[in-house]
């Protein structure tokens, strides 16, 4: 398999550029990748924002919405490219237009898979791990499982703060910690937080994270941050 | 109906002392208060901890999953106070127990309910304005519907910060604005912002906000800061 996968948070030229770079390298020399907006409101806006803010990448972006059967599209496509925004809205459509399936099996046979937040999270066995709103209730919350671990994107450490008349205050909400601790006490499967900016790429049996943070959390441990640069296959897979 | 929904975040003295200050003005001089620990993972612990704290505001708290036919203990008690934790969780274990309807129908017959954070959200229609993780697929994501709006707990204005190395780094993820936004995408149910260390306490026909600050959302319009010390019933319940 082939996957890209980002935790969200690309803001500032700075990691705009490193994201388009590591697509480029990624999807190499194609043309056109399908593009599914499921996670946004508005579809179309959706695909036309990406070309105009530059996160295609010199690419095509071809919506999946447009299409009258969507699971041929998948089959035909050469890339795919599943973007941000609420998981819950996400994994609603896919289910819906039978795409958990279509992807997933299209994808464990060679096709590139990228997925950035709400898109990194439909990638997990479920989509439990994500930070967003239920604000509507999907068929299952069963994902692609195109990786046998959780990814909670955009992830930081420790607490948040907000800001009023200009000065940090505390907010009491749990952390990621707490959050994923949670998850714990309900099911067993790792849980990698990835920072905002990071990303996680599989080439076939290879495993690397660049550009940001990531810690691995096991049920009942403390977490470890995971090694840049190497291949963490045997930390991520086991 | 007699309602005390607090915020959440009640973290230091002050807040302390507010919250245990209102509990015993709402639930006068009863002796026990039937406590809803489900939003937590050990039912045991979290009534031993909200007394250890003070939580319990002088009151013998009953933990509800000690009773062999909790449906009853919902008819027979005098008051009843859902804790906070995790929402999926909550509403999980409400349904699997058909506390729902039980719950429902004791506090409109008059029984007085107290929640706080996820206790708060389970008031509502339904729990799709939670913040919390979905470690849990409950049955359902309807909820008690005592009020006719939804309640975001735990709610702050704009974006939010985290440490590292001692600095404050923005983080990117939606804000709370953001995600009330995109709930009004898929339903127009109003939405209430309340701030940690709030409560909104209804009494019969009339809603008070006090302690803390609170915004009212509508489908397509700004938010609007709602008044402290004055009836607001007429902004909630239209």
């Amino acid at each position: 398999m082939q996957l890209l996968l980002g935790s969200g948070g690309f803001s500032g030229e700075k990691r705009k550029e490193q994201l388009v770079a590591a697509m480029r390298d990624f999807f190499g020399d194609i043309q056109k990748i399908l593009f599914v907006p499921y996670a946004g409101h508005d579809h179309e806006g959706y695909v036309k924002r990406m070309h105009e803010v530059g996160f295609d990448a010199g690419y095509e972006l071809v919506g999946i919405h447009r299409f009258e059967d969507q699971q041929k599209a998948v089959k035909d496509c050469d890339g795919i490219y599943v973007g941000g925004g609420n998981s819950f809205r996400l994994v609603h459509e896919l289910h819906r237009h039978g795409l958990v399936t279509a992807i997933r099996d299209a994808v464990r046979s060679g096709l590139p898979y990228m997925g950035v937040s709400a898109g990194t999270n439909v990638a997990c066995p479920t989509m439990q791990t994500t930070n967003d709103m239920p604000i509507l209730e999907p068929s299952s919350f069963a994902s692609m499982g195109l990786v046998p671990f959780q990814i909670n994107a955009h992830y930081y450490p420790g607490k948040l703060w907000f800001q009023r008349d200009g000065e940090y205050q505390p907010h009491f909400g749990e952390s990621r910690q707490d959050r994923i601790r949670e998850f714990h006490e309900c099911q067993p499967t790792p849980v990698v937080g990835l920072e905002e900016g990071g990303i996680l790429r599989q080439n076939r049996e290879q495993w690397h994270l660049s550009l940001a943070r990531a810690f691995l959390f096991l049920p009942g441990q403390a977490e470890e941050e995971l090694p840049q640069g190497v291949d963490i296959a045997g930390r991520l897979c086991r």
